[in-house]
């Protein structure tokens, strides 16, 4: 067997010592699957003496993340820390100018810098790594990357933030409001004091990105993205949708039209019996349309200490064995950069409405739907205590612009008391 | 950009036309990913003159796939033939014997002498791969040796024939019994011409086998297995799972019992509303439990020409790219040779039997249950114009031992009319 491959780990939260734990205990396997042993040399993070449940005497202490990953004693820097612009990007900068493969959990970074510093890791001839920023312990970019390789991708779909699943899955299960399950998400550990980044949608979005890179070649700046989160998705909206067949998920697709690359983040119906319908609690799942191939489906547990350790180790494992192919699946040089487009083709859409409860009401939303090209095929308006009315249609297949138009001339109605809001309807 | 990577195809039967076809409409795109262009060098198969809707015009002739094999212009062998004794084996063993790396969607070749040609493979410092040989265009092979390879595999549950589930989802979808669907899969081309290898099982418990030799590090003999084929399942057991809330799947499993690694193909009832319970038709899924990632649902089209060509081509992109893994992701020295069992810990368990419709046969049949230790937890006896009462239970749960001793004495009763039949309930 070989020397062992030594790595430092930046970083000790939840998945930092999810990996020194991992390491220690699978030791012999890895050994087996990489063919020499895998060693961490060096670990480093804020304090030193909290206590992580792992035992960090036999590993060397640095407590720049940077003078960490310059070490002469290291082949492999773990970056797992997180954020832009701090020890975390400091250590991967660190570790690529001292030529030093790096694999990171860091999605934030890959998907705000990661197409530089894939030209910089290939440039210097060594490998960037992030399964473990995408989908957790879902192995999909390697799926992405090399499984599925072969094909010219056509669609990417999917449910790739666990707190976003997890509240709109209890809402439903448990006949919730969403502040109450945000709460208790954040109560559990789902979800951030701060839920903003993930109810928001921009953490599905940078994954969302980091996907399209790899399945269409492409770079996805996140500037160019309309990203819509969860937080105005009501009880009523999931009730009404699972009445009418449907699921509500943030759903994120990356597809494309022909002539630009379509990149949506946004809350969807998708038919309830379908398997994004039926992704639960904090499991993410993401479908893949390629040519050759067909729909395949990867879905799995979206976070947490193990699965994301299992996702760094798989990227140490292959760094360890020898292998060398390109940050995002081909040479970061010959990504693309094509008109990324955000709306999406003419799909059928669900409306929701707060109108006045008097006569007359409906006859302007009607009007002003109909003067858009709108066409309803399902409409309903549910029981109500309160004034508002709400009113809930589904379109037949139109352009959003033309949603977007009526939906506009109806809130300016002084019947409307609300913003409408419209949900794309996706299918599979 | 490096050389081009030569490769030269076995057979040019479904698969092999296929990966024709994809090299020559995706070659660019395999070129950015492999990082060389992928260029076949040479085919071979019976005949030349059949139309297979490919050119092959401008690749060399060999009418001895052997021959083909060792061609001095041949990086890589791809061989598409399949059979164990045959042409398909002979070019494997022309390839590894030249020191050629080996691409093969043989899964009767690799369940039966895998291990020895992984050896063979691994002497010569050549790569022997089998991606499109288990589920088709599912990258599982990848998924178990790579991408989560940091686990140790805890279980693996996987639909695998795609004849069997469309039998099995048609039934149910349409009422039909096992004979007329199965009719129906041989005019599709679902079905070959002799089905007793699909339907028997024979088919998913080779890709079982080596779905086990990669996520377990083992080698099963398939030999050493109890597969238990489709055939004896009726419409009306299909139509009482449902009832009961399952659906009715050929289920391969393979997990380590602490002492054995316990490995059965055999129908069981799944959760109607699980992932194993919602797979349809063609589709293959494989469920695999890992320690630290906890459980990944891997799903796509089990068969077909393009599904397979894009795990054969995936497999090729890997060896032009450098990838250095072992066959079955580890190296072939290192696989054990567990103890194998077949019986599964205690589960509850599907029991149909047909009765004597008089009095006193029940309480026959519910007195060696009994005795045995069997303990009923629902029962049905269903409406019936014949003279046998069809009696369905399900059972508590209780060895498999328990249930065989049972239906032993049951089938040798006098008011038994036909061989009891036992279905495992599996739980995910």
């Amino acid at each position: 067997m070989s020397t062992p491959f030594r790595i430092a780990i930046a970083g000790l939260g939840t998945v930092g010592a999810g990996t020194v734990r991992l390491i220690a205990e699978n030791a012999d396997l890895l050994a087996a699957r990489a063919g020499r042993r895998i060693e961490i040399a060096a670990v480093s993070a804020r304090t030193r003496s909290a206590d992580r449940g792992v035992d960090l005497a036999p590993f060397a202490w640095e407590d720049d993340p940077a003078a960490l990953a310059g070490r002469g004693d290291v082949d492999a820097v773990v970056e797992v820390i997180g954020g832009v612009g701090g020890a975390g990007e400091a250590a991967v900068r660190a570790a690529l100018a001292a030529g030093k493969p790096v694999v990171t959990a860091n999605k934030a970074l890959m998907a705000e810098h990661g197409l530089q510093l894939a030209k910089t890791a290939e440039a210097a001839g060594v490998a960037l790594r992030f399964e473990a920023a995408v989908a957790g312990g879902i192995p999909v970019i390697k799926a992405l990357s090399e499984g599925l390789a072969a094909n010219r991708t056509r669609r990417i779909m999917g449910v790739l933030n666990g707190t976003c699943n997890f509240i709109l899955t209890e809402m439903e299960a448990r006949g919730a409001a969403y502040g109450d399950i945000l709460a208790e998400a954040q109560r559990l550990g789902y979800a951030e004091a701060d839920p903003a980044f993930d109810v928001g949608g921009m953490d599905a979005a940078q994954k969302l990105a980091l996907l399209a890179a790899v399945g269409f070649g492409a770079w996805v700046p996140m500037s160019a993205l309309n990203v819509e989160g969860i937080a105005a998705v009501t009880l009523e909206d999931i009730r009404t949708a699972r009445d009418l067949g449907f699921s509500i998920k943030l759903l994120g697709t990356a597809e494309w039209s022909g002539a630009a690359l379509e990149v949506r983040m946004q809350p969807c119906l998708v038919p309830a019996g379908s398997a994004l319908g039926l992704v639960e609690s904090v499991t993410n799942m993401i479908v893949i349309d390629g040519d050759f191939v067909g729909q395949t489906v990867h879905e799995g547990p979206g976070a947490g200490s193990g699965p994301t350790a299992s996702a760094v180790v798989a990227d140490i494992l292959d760094i360890a064995a020898g292998a060398r192919r390109p940050t995002f699946g081909l040479p970061a040089e010959m990504l693309t950069s094509p008109e990324i487009a955000t709306v999406g083709a003419p799909a059928a859409y669900y409306l929701r409405l707060a109108l006045d409860d008097r006569p007359g009401t409906l006859a302007e939303v009607a009007a002003a739907l109909g003067q858009h090209g709108v066409s309803i095929d399902q409409m309903r308006q549910t029981r109500h205590e309160t004034e508002d009315a709400p009113v809930v249609m589904i379109t037949h297949t139109c352009p959003r612009a033309a949603i977007d138009a009526a939906l506009a001339e109806i809130g300016a109605l002084a019947a409307c008391r609300a913003t409408p809001v419209a949900y794309r309807i996706e299918t599979l």
